[in-house]
């Protein structure tokens, strides 16, 4: 595909079926390889675009979460299509946004497809509206039962933060997106200013998908503008019933006082900081101390270590064997070479935290990566270490680097590990390596590892998500605002819904899924039995 | 049952096996009809009673939360049946506390008992785990897929505060404590100070269940303190994950703050506040106003209003039949008879609400009920109209007077009927009373009225609430801190939970749950099919 086949990009701001320029300083890309500034620029919007697009989706919402589920399943398939459309424009832009290689980019694209489909097969099945119903006993004594039906349905307008490192999976049209407009629920997208020519493609793609099925041009909404400005307007309007965002521990900490603080509090859906640790048991570590080190630094190392994912803790027992594993790992980080980050920002953050980390008495560097001067936002891998007294009296030994940093644990004892592990804040996940032999002391850990994480894995490494019904990717605070709930996979619909109970209401004014004679065929929960 | 029959209150502390006297300073109940003060006093406790509850709490919860499913089910009936062992004697205490009628709270030891053995059979079933199940796809392109298992499992103790309204439904063994302990959460309930000696009572056939099954102890315990002093320090307390709560509206609010406030935040589930709008629609005003008026007044003053979904808003259509329903209901409101408040504080809190609505210049007031001097804490039933205009710009109508009060409001048409519904607050209830001629007007205001309220009920009344599998006892904010959830019925469960994913965890250390053989026999979701 040659450049001018590509439709251009004009910096608007997408508010239902209109383009708008807005008004505000204008925001521009950086590509964070060179430091070069990109074309065009996004000029912010502020209170005026926010009262717009939530008006729309206001307007749009009683319609929208009631049309039956072939069409709200083929609208998400229509935004696949349209993305799919679009298709190399999204990877050249992205590619020059981002840092991220193509390879990665083409694979997001795809699993952002993918994940709208994902929904679409939800939204069909239909045991997301959770249908129960417990018909009248009029004969009942001492008092008769009412007919009573229950659904879910969709919780309102919801405000989505894109993240910056998944452009696409968790951006625009990515899993928070997908999730609430296969719930019923208009969406409007605060685009990432890291990535905004990316978010405009994407967002283009959803505006037409809108208009190709008809629906009201109020189901969705991509804004751009400052966090502090637009993003806390979109927060605080009273349409607004939920909040999805992907990010830092402290933006979402300040999206949550913000949506706790309102007249009317709203869930926020904050997946924000996760230091993923890594336990190494005795046996395997004694049977396979170089080969785990070196497959933990591939982990480590994945999209410059810019995965929620990324395992940044490692413990393990004390002793020749876990040389063995830092002396191969070390070799690895070494051997690393320098990759891109995402914004020259981020690139600081890190930079300022492997700093931080390494002036610390308690901590010592095993290796660093290379680096490349010319790089405008280099990501040089670092590996430390220190013991499990030291992390267990130190609080800063637990904040989470974002990048390709990772501390080792020694422990001396499995007693320590777990002492360790009850001392964790919440995670996302938590890996465990093991033999056979291992399983008793791992039977010691699970419980605690349980406590502190939505996902366990053995044997593996956390980096990749899996987009199926089985996936948790959520976790106890601070990994995300929201144990109860999942940004991944299919069970993250749940999150935006609420139940409503219908009592004795006539037949021809109950919605199709509650009437008795079923016409979707949906799954129900009928007098307490399927 | 003679009184020497009955085992003696002893106003101690429960805590896990242990019954302890606290050393602060003694509550007393206080018999609402006649102001006397009731013996024992509970002395108060604070961080070291609570200290060792959350101690024993958290020691018992790895345990607690594997327990199968039949044994948990067990337990639930267990502590049924120590409810039913004492019988009597808590309908007698509960009378002196409470002010509540003898066949009221006879009725409600039975449907705590229900409530309990509701739960009991949604374990057995085994719903709530949501077993879900990837295989792995090793041969699958370009990634092979893990193994991916999800179940949901307890979210760690939970404190549950009494209501006042229901001394056993929503207290010691009610819906918050049923459905916690059902998820597998262990509880430490704060006992509501209006009747210690009720919760004694049951908290003590609790503690016994807990010892029959060979339990741990720390999975119940009950406190007796202020909020300002013991509850804050309970849900400040590290190890508590949930709060469970019925109660005013400022009551919920200070303890969503508190919460959201720890380092961890964690959810409340606060059933505060709810006027339960009654919508009277023309055709069934115009052929039904009479027995409607009387109906509605009956239901107004159930347990002297004191229900969460007593009718405290009536709209209807200006004109001849809503003055015929005014008319009637004015006469049942002057023969209402004088019933005893909960407690002293609820009936000075009712009588200024009361002043306070017919101070106001929007406000005429229609009737009131008896009143009798002799009683400590009467409710004087009390009925005022207003005009949708007035009511639509003045906030204070629109704010709850727990108790038998109720305002009516005259529209000019179904639009203004539907700006009325628009401009409430989140309600538990919403009722439309209607004809078939009535419908096409009710479609107009469905879509609101599942905007605003968590059950909307046709030609009934919203006090009395069915413990089923599709009651919703929720709704929107300030009628709950959640709407996501219920608080009565078996969804109630679901509140306590989190999703936790297992990747490739040998079937060894997998929870009975999910291996493959499928021991249980639960329900589950395999590769996305039931």
């Amino acid at each position: 595909m040659s450049l001018s086949d590509q439709s251009p990009l004009h910096g608007h701001q997408l508010i239902g079926q209109r383009s708008l320029l807005a008004t505000g300083k204008p925001l521009h890309a950086i590509n964070p390889a060179n430091g070069e500034t990109l074309e065009p620029g996004y000029p912010s919007g502020g209170a005026e675009e926010v009262e717009l697009a939530c008006k729309l989706a206001h307007d749009a919402f009683d319609s929208f979460r009631e049309t039956d589920p072939e069409s709200r399943a083929t609208f998400l398939e229509t935004i696949a299509e349209e993305i799919e459309a679009i298709g190399e424009q999204i990877t050249e832009r992205a590619l020059q946004e981002t840092g991220l290689p193509r390879a990665r980019l083409e694979g997001e694209r795809g699993r952002t497809c993918g994940q709208l489909r994902l929904f679409a097969g939800v939204v069909r099945a239909g045991e997301w509206l959770d249908v129960r119903i417990d018909p009248a006993l009029p004969e009942r004594s001492p008092m008769p039962r009412a007919d009573l039906r229950q659904r879910r349905i969709a919780l309102g307008p919801v405000a989505v933060f894109g993240a910056s490192n998944f452009p696409l999976a968790f951006s625009v049209a990515g899993g928070d997106t997908a999730s609430a407009l296969a719930a019923g629920c208009p969406v409007i997208v605060k685009a990432h200013s890291a990535h905004p020519g990316t978010s405009e493609l994407v967002g283009g793609a959803i505006q037409r998908a809108v208009k190709r099925c008809n629906l009201p041009e109020g189901v969705f909404s991509l804004l751009y503008g400052s966090g502090r400005i637009l993003g806390q307007a979109l927060i605080t309007d009273p349409r607004i019933q939920a909040v999805g965002f992907t990010g830092s521990r402290s933006g979402g900490t300040a999206l949550l006082k913000t949506a706790q603080n309102r007249p009317q509090p709203i869930p926020v859906y904050a997946e924000m900081s996760s230091i993923n640790p890594v336990l190494l048991m005795p046996a395997v570590l004694e049977a396979r101390a170089e080969s785990l080190g070196q497959a933990f630094i591939g982990s480590l190392n994945m999209g410059a270590g810019q995965f929620c994912t990324n395992p940044g803790l490692v413990l393990a027992l004390e002793g020749e064997a876990l040389e063995r594993f830092i002396a191969t790992a070390a070799d690895s980080v070494a051997a690393s070479g320098c990759q891109t980050m995402l914004t020259p920002g981020i690139h600081d953050a890190y930079r300022k935290g492997v700093e931080q980390l390494s002036s610390l008495p308690q901590v010592k560097e095993v290796a660093r990566g290379a680096l490349d001067s010319d790089n405008a936002s280099p990501c040089q891998t670092a590996l430390f270490r220190t013991s499990a007294s030291d992390f267990l009296s130190e609080p800063a030994l637990q904040e989470e680097v974002f990048g390709a940093s990772a501390l080792i644990i020694a422990c001396r004892d499995i007693a320590e590990m777990r002492a360790v592990c009850e001392h964790l804040e919440g995670q996302l996940t938590a890996t465990v390596h093991m033999d056979d032999a291992d399983h008793d002391a791992v039977r010691q850990l699970l419980p605690v590892l349980e406590r502190r994480a939505g996902r366990i894995l053995a044997n593996g490494w956390p980096t990749g998500v899996e987009v199926c019904q089985a996936m948790v990717h959520g976790g106890p605070w601070p990994a995300t605002s929201d144990s109860r709930t999942t940004s991944v996979g299919s069970a993250a619909i749940e999150r935006f819904l609420r139940p409503v109970c219908y009592q004795d209401l006539p037949e021809a004014l109950l919605s199709p899924t509650l009437r008795d004679a079923n016409p979707e065929a949906l799954p129900r929960l009928m007098d307490g039995k399927r």
